[in-house]
């Protein structure tokens, strides 16, 4: 790999993370890499034992590693958090794409929108009326805006995605392809055997920083918003239901789903395929683990697993016990069978 | 808020709505709100005792209660069912979109397509050839409709719904966004440890006064068609598999999956993330627990849950028992050692 | 049925399927149709008992069945594998789609695109630059390749699908509407409770002989590719994460879900809404049951259930037992309450 616009020297490099140098801080370092396929112009990441135990095999230019690293060989780029620093780096050669500032003649643009500077539109995208687009704004292909939409600067729509009337988001908001937003939630009273609909006359309010994933459902308020605070990440797949609030930084991993109007709380992680129960309320640093089944509220900082969702340690103890059942359920027997003889015989 | 065209003096209300009124029935509403942001222009609902209890500080211009609402003060609306009068009220006040009898110029529209009156087509909109459209249907933005589709008047399609060949849709049918209807179902035939594809030939049949979530995806049967009966109302990122038949008034709650020629009968409800095993049979009224695992034919009437499902009383008495089952474990232990004891060392 | 051009005489399909006649090898099939649907002019199967004791009832020109079929009656077309037959015999009656070779002028084609022979391109894709398709692809309304998409000869693109930068995919693959391929991978390193994007450089190849379902996300990898081996196939709503290796011929049922990293060997089997942890190895022509929770990897050839998932057999015992448990319980205590009682009163 030739030197790139992007080349750094490792001292700069170090200066960008915040990182102290072990070896040679002149080195030029053009590209992030993959442990096992670095060259010498790559930098890569050794922050788990088993790599730093191979770091004199590895080819990379210089080492991202722990302070807290054994290995003195090689060009070792030491910080506090290596993952941390490994994004800050990756973030560095290969940035977010940036806004080609052009607006497809072949999209659909409504009245009374408004553009802000740089803005990007894809082809047949359509745009309704009405509509807000902050600074550098970029909607891919076949991106659908509802009326009075708002968008903060530096969001990026990617291709298909769908938002309805009157939903907002926030400024450097990354929405994977296909997702929709503002759907209407699921609301029906019934009435004889028969749903009559509630109309879903709210909407979604996303904060600053948000990413979210592919095919993802975020609906409408049925009154007011569903609220996704600042920081939030989803995976793909996810369903947020209307009146759902996710509180600011909060992970809601791949094909979890979120009933409606239940409260979660900052720095929550939903785990893959988990699910909520309608109206409950998950604290603050919680954790709920992969296809566990949410049924009443959850305090903060607690850890649950299991459906129905359980203490976590409880969970690790069930889960360790079930496979015994089968046995326990016979040794029960055979212990009913024996005191029976011994209440009949006793004293043999 | 002012005076609307939509507003009504509560008298006029309670006519639409089939209820009695305590207090003033001249009062003019112009909008319905949530009880603790409704102001003396609002309608709002009182249905549970927690709401009740507070109606003397809701500051409302009328309250729809139930019949049996002790509270006496206010301008109340005494229904039969508070919930079904609130749909009826925020439809009066939130009608669902009209079409805006427009054709856009930027749709494609197929050969042999018959479009009935008032008909909205959004733009970039793809109309296969032999499309039959209803009187009053609006079909959004990006909306692929294929060949020889046949949708019912009143019928809204949201944007990028894909709809593909031959599927035929009944009257005032809501489909929400990126849903796709008539995707090959998974049929394959194993020959030397590869997946010979079987042609999926059929289509997909959906009744009158149907909603489907966002996302969702209904395969088209491999012969004949996958049906969903009248008044069914799916919510998020459902998948429905080939010649499954859902009976008129089901609902399937978010995520809920059913495999290949299941049958559902009518008013039956599968909560959200639940599954379906291929080729069983959910009886009229059942119900199915959240993340339930349906893994044989579950008899009208009956609710189950679990994982596999289990009678819903079962699973709620397991469930209960589960967190004992680590304590149940070691106090069996504890009993056998005694016995041993015992058996040794008789009558010490 | 009147006879279509792609009428057979029974000898013909015999010959198509490697089959054997008992009866009137020169009778003229023009379709295919479900057991109790067929005509004089169709052919259908009776693979099962059930449909074996009933072929004297069937109208149909003409059977399928396993070469065991012990009837005698009929016009019978006797096969090792009637399924495969069956297959077969649909791919002749229902060819798949063939390109129509024709690009729509509303579609958008980048710069240096590269198309094979006979190409279509439905109304309203969007093609990046330096795309290229080969020989007879076939890419519905809406579609999305973003730039550098390699897409293989006589491979088909349903609608509104959006295949992001660099991604390739191979021969004769399918992929229904609205799956999103190449999306960023959820990867996050967190500093301070923040979450700082990890960006996702990599892309996802696909193989030959490939199916995805519909609203599908298969995510790119952090670096290099997450890859879907030739011959898979996998149902609706499916989710991939990123650099996820699936091997050839293996099965991802509707709504599995497989988090980062994991590897899956060749002829494996994902049932239905099952999840898979990051990083672990699922073996060569495992099965993983419906609504399983893969926490740890799994052997070749084995079979696992449950959340958390154990092996097979051992998940149908807990399954029997876990009803039992509530009795269980109760019993433990009631065996408790004995031997205290015999223990103070021994001998008696």
């Amino acid at each position: 790999m030739a030197e790139s616009p992007l080349s750094l020297r490792l001292a700069q490099i170090a200066e960008l993370v915040q990182g102290k140098i072990s070896g040679d801080d002149q080195i030029v370092i053009s590209g992030v890499a993959p442990f096992d396929q670095a060259s010498h112009m790559d930098i890569t990441m050794a922050a788990e034992a088993n790599y730093m135990h191979r770091i004199e095999e590895c080819q990379a230019g210089a080492l991202i590693v722990p302070e807290t690293c054994p290995v003195t060989t090689g060009n070792l780029l030491l910080v506090e958090n290596p993952r941390v620093a490994f994004a800050k780096v990756m973030a560095h050669f290969y940035p977010m794409p940036r806004s080609r500032d052009k607006i497809s003649k072949k999209a659909r643009i409504g009245e009374d929108v408004s553009l802000g500077r740089q803005v990007e539109i894809g082809d047949f995208a359509t745009i309704g009326n009405r509509v807000k687009l902050g600074d550098r704004v970029i909607l891919g292909p076949g991106v659908v805006l509802g009326d009075h939409v708002l968008i903060g600067a530096d969001t990026t729509i990617a291709a298909n995605v769908v938002i309805q009337a009157h939903c907002r988001l926030g400024k450097r908001v990354l929405i994977q392809a296909g997702t929709v937003i503002g759907s209407d939630g699921f609301g029906f009273a019934q009435e004889a055997g028969r749903h009559l609909k509630i109309q879903q006359t709210g909407n979604v309010i996303i904060g600053d920083d948000v990413e979210i994933g592919a095919n993802n459902c975020i609906d409408r308020g049925t009154f007011g918003s569903t609220r996704i605070g600042n920081g939030v990440k989803t995976d793909n797949l996810v369903h947020v239901a209307h009146n759902v609030v996710v509180g600011d930084h909060s992970l809601l991993i791949a094909q979890a789903g979120i009933a409606g109007s239940v409260t979660i709380g900052k720095h929550v992680i939903l785990a893959g395929q988990a699910g909520v129960v309608p109206h409950v309320t998950i604290g603050d640093r919680a954790v709920v683990g992969p296809q566990s089944g949410v049924g009443k509220s959850v305090p903060d900082n607690h850890v649950v697993s299991g459906s129905p969702a359980m203490p976590h340690r409880m969970f690790l103890k069930v889960s360790q016990s079930l496979q015994s059942l089968p046995d326990i359920r016979k040794r029960v027997l055979r212990l009913e069978k024996k005191l029976r003889e011994l209440t009949k015989n006793p004293g043999e």
